[in-house]
């Protein structure tokens, strides 16, 4: 490819995104932003996106069929499910206009994941279990309705997604095919360069089970994720999941105090009030009220410097769902305005779950649920009694242990490029698809779904490889193997063998990115190297004479070599 | 390929649909219907896709780069261009629930065609002559909010689209960019088995322009479209822009008969009105009027047996827009209900627009403009005056002549496989994008576009390739390049013996689906093997003994082959 015929060259100047991969990749001409989350692949930018894609391909068809999938789909699949009037990434399609109205006045949904088209599918060709189990899978343009997109290709209103879909006669054959999944997740994740620092993590399995989901998560700096490791275990987790044992805090020759109650008007936050009372932000105590589905008003505290984790909670709690108390509730409840809530004088019927942080503590601070006033020196068995049971409701911060070991977890951050759910019969429920056993009789059919996003594997394999100067592509997903820069070409024996040298990669089946264009510094072409990334560049010039310079990108040193020393080093037999 | 394996096998019965291609490629596994106009492409039916999107691919990257846009793209983009209230096709997304609303209530276009998206995308890229002319395409799916869809593949709600975009400094220089596209869309059609019977027919050029544009029609009983061939000439028409002179119809020894008002209350429609008036079809007029968009009322007569084409008219009125006259502006112009307008003594403010099928004849019908009469025996220069000038404004229809060499069209039936536009400088004008020439000059770019529907393109190809037992696939596009079957596979040595041969053409390449099925009879082998319709069918079984059997789905006659002589048919070096 001659860089001069290239459309989607190099921008001298170019917008600041407010993520490296989205920078990078503008200015270095791969995509193009159409709106926030929404791109064009340029075409250096859908080198890379395909390439990526083959890989995905390539290993997923080791364990399922593809197909392609519509993204316009009828919204009774929807509701079927129930997920039309709760899915809150949904979009649907609806006529732009009064002559589109008058022709066609139906709406449709426009799929973010396809467990509504691929589960009637499948019902229509597979029922016996003789046919089990199988896998379906596609590659295709997902849409989500997300608020305010950030992060260039993490995060988009329409992306590429791989979407797998397995089919089971059993919860153990699903379990099996799951585990083998994940073998070839990380084969994926080798090949794209980053399967050395990916790591299989524990995470939310969504509100329907209490079962985990696995995540694929690349350690990387500026990841959006936080990844808790319990070292003797080999075990990650997702901060969202992450079982979390406070640090115990000690003070020493502490005496069992009186209960106080201090007037603090207005003063709300923890630290605020730490500072207020003079004491540490570990001796206050947060408490909130939340309203259950089943109608049950609930108090839950942690202590101060953490926050209350509401899928834990909601767990404990045994609810579908919660939302905070409304200040009508919170001022029945506590006969105080809000802000003065504590695990204090609470009416019996509320049930209170206390954070094991809560816990092991002296002459600790709580709300008094007295408008203005806050208790110190309080003290379970003394002023309110030992609850039966402490339980882990708080999210889980750095410092934090691992409750089984008590050891320290080690805390990075990390971005998802993969994730896998156990669906069980969640769906196939919900569309009464059953298979007809050995024995005549319908059986339920349980379910997998597997994700990766290749798009936004694009944008992490960026932020997580790539210098001050630019991209440094893994030479799998590279546009192209070698960046070949012609200089001095206005010396014709010069322009004479750069176009020889060309030639004869070209000819090896070698992907070549020739910059050829002549009216171009070489510090120009140097810096645009660097910027577009690809593994290997080669310089001809005056100063290389008859051999050719020969650098990676990921090393300094650049060496001269022969045209067949070079197609030796890059590995082609000549 | 196991075909034991393969999600998606052949139905025993399966709905009948309005189409053929959506009944057989339903019927053997290659797609299924998610609603009307709206498939899945099961692993069969995405070879063929993908087969030729691939070909599709590699003949424009002769003229073009690839690229990849999204279908989400912001409303104003198409408020810029006036097509946002306009076009009859266009969606638009929005949440689909209240929760979706309160995350980003936000509103999109779905693209069902890329000017809005390529335009300023070039924009932001190339300004200056040096970089001119360039193209972009991409293959990705469009959108487009259809009526009650018909044809199977043939017409989508979403569906597959190849849409290539050229920029261009001068209009002269578009046109020879358009000629060649020409060539390189016929080398596409050639490869993919439709070549010969393809043609390049005139069609309209959409209503910015009176130019034509240019469809690749390929010719097929099936085909929604009618092509009108000049031999003498070598050109074909569309339908919907053939000029047409109508046959002349000859009555012997007519004498000119005094007019004469006959009542025919309710009699309205030219047959009706030829048979209760006991003349030809032929004698009597169609009078309509209609309004056009800069408030003139117009007349517009065709010959009885012929429709007025509204794009012809106004053309020839010389307006932007024009509709049927409402039923007051009729009772005022003609003095008259509807039903009974005609050419004679209507008001001298309506301007008239004959057809030339009007003149040439002698005592024939028209309205009264009088209500429940109509005039016999009205002849030209006696009861009105002879118009100055007649005009082509009919639908063509079989019979009519070319009027430049008086010879009979031939007709065909044909399916559209592809169509070019020039732009000309309608969407860079929209959004003010210029290039700046050699003398520092911003002066406008010319455009065109450039579309082929893979999707529809596997729905033709169907029409036009099959029998009674199935599908006959070129063998470009098939989804696999053999059909092997295995027959009595109970017998070992059997078994044996066609594992071996698919083993040994899986080695050397060759594309084969295998029926490995042991619980399915030869004749239900047989008939899924014609209903698939892979070129060749190979057959291993008692009967074979040592050889292999050797059919081609187009032919009768089988042989029988040792495996080398069918590795040499294969064209394949053993």
């Amino acid at each position: 490819m001659l860089y001069s015929k290239l459309f989607g060259k190099t921008k001298k100047s170019s917008k600041q995104y407010d993520s490296v991969n989205a920078t990078l990749l503008t200015k270095s001409g791969f995509i193009d932003q159409v709106m926030a989350g929404t791109y064009t692949y340029l075409p250096l930018g859908l080198k890379v996106l395909n390439k990526i894609e083959q890989i995905i391909r390539e290993e997923m068809d080791t364990i399922g069929h593809e197909i392609l999938m519509p993204a316009l789909t009828p919204i009774v699949n929807w509701q079927q499910t129930g997920r039309f009037e709760t899915v809150d990434v949904l979009m649907k399609t609806t006529p732009a206009n009064i002559f589109a109205k008058a022709k066609n006045d139906t709406e449709y949904v426009l799929n973010p994941t396809h467990e509504e088209v691929v589960t009637p599918l499948a019902q229509k060709f597979i029922l016996s279990y003789k046919d089990f189990p199988f896998a379906l899978y596609q590659i295709q343009n997902k849409f989500r309705n997300e608020p305010r997109v950030k992060s260039g290709l993490l995060r988009g209103r329409e992306f590429r997604m791989k979407d797998l879909y397995s089919f089971h006669t059993s919860e153990k054959d699903l379990k099996e095919y799951y585990e083998k999944s994940k073998e070839v997740y990380m084969r994926v994740f080798n090949r794209l360069g980053i399967g050395k620092d990916t790591v299989i993590v524990m995470a939310s399995g969504g509100s329907f089970t209490d079962d985990f989901s696995h995540e694929f998560q690349t350690i990387c700096d500026t990841g959006e994720d936080t990844v808790f490791f319990v070292k003797s275990k080999n075990i990650y987790y997702n901060k969202e999941v992450t079982p979390s044992k406070a640090p115990k805090v000690e003070y020493k020759d502490e005496k069992i105090l009186p209960r106080k109650d201090v007037r603090g008007e207005g003063i709300i936050g923890v630290e605020e009030l730490a500072e207020f009372l003079k004491i540490p932000v570990e001796k206050t105590t947060k408490t909130l009220l939340f309203e259950t589905d089943d109608n049950r008003v609930i108090a839950a505290a942690v202590r101060g410097g953490y926050d209350i984790n509401e899928d834990k909670l909601r767990k404990v709690v045994k609810c579908k769902a919660l939302k905070l108390a409304s200040e009508e509730t919170v001022k029945k409840v506590t006969r105080a305005e809000v802000g003065y809530a504590g695990i204090l004088d609470l009416p019996k019927s509320i049930e209170v779950y206390l954070d094991e942080s809560v816990g092991n503590r002296t002459n600790f601070e709580t709300g008094s649920n007295k408008t203005h006033y806050h208790s110190i020196n309080v003290n379970f068995g003394k002023d309110l009694p030992l609850p039966k049971k402490f339980y882990d409701i708080k999210v889980a911060k750095e410092g934090d242990l691992y409750p089984e070991t008590n050891e320290v977890y080690k805390v990075m951050r990390a971005s998802e490029v993969g994730n896998i759910f156990p669906l069980y019969t969640k769906f196939t429920e919900a569309f009464n698809y059953k298979f007809i056993d050995r024995d005549g009789k319908e059986k339920p059919i349980y379910m997998g779904c597997y994700g990766i996003g290749p798009s936004r594997i694009m944008g992490i394999i960026v932020e997580k490889y790539h210098d001050d100067k630019g991209i440094v592509w893994p030479s799998t997903v590279a546009p192209f193997q070698v960046h070949l820069l012609g200089l001095d070409m206005k010396d014709e024996s010069i322009k004479f063998k750069v176009y020889q040298v060309y030639k004869e990669l070209i000819k090896k089946n070698i992907e070549v990115l020739f910059d050829d264009r002549e009216n171009v510094t070489a510090g120009e072409k140097f810096s645009d190297a660097d910027l577009i990334g690809i593994p290997v560049r080669l310089v001809v010039s005056k100063r290389t004479e008859e051999k050719i310079e020969y650098k990676k990108r990921n090393k300094n040193k650049p060496e001269l070599l022969s045209l067949n020393e070079l197609l030796t080093k890059l590995k082609i037999k000549s």
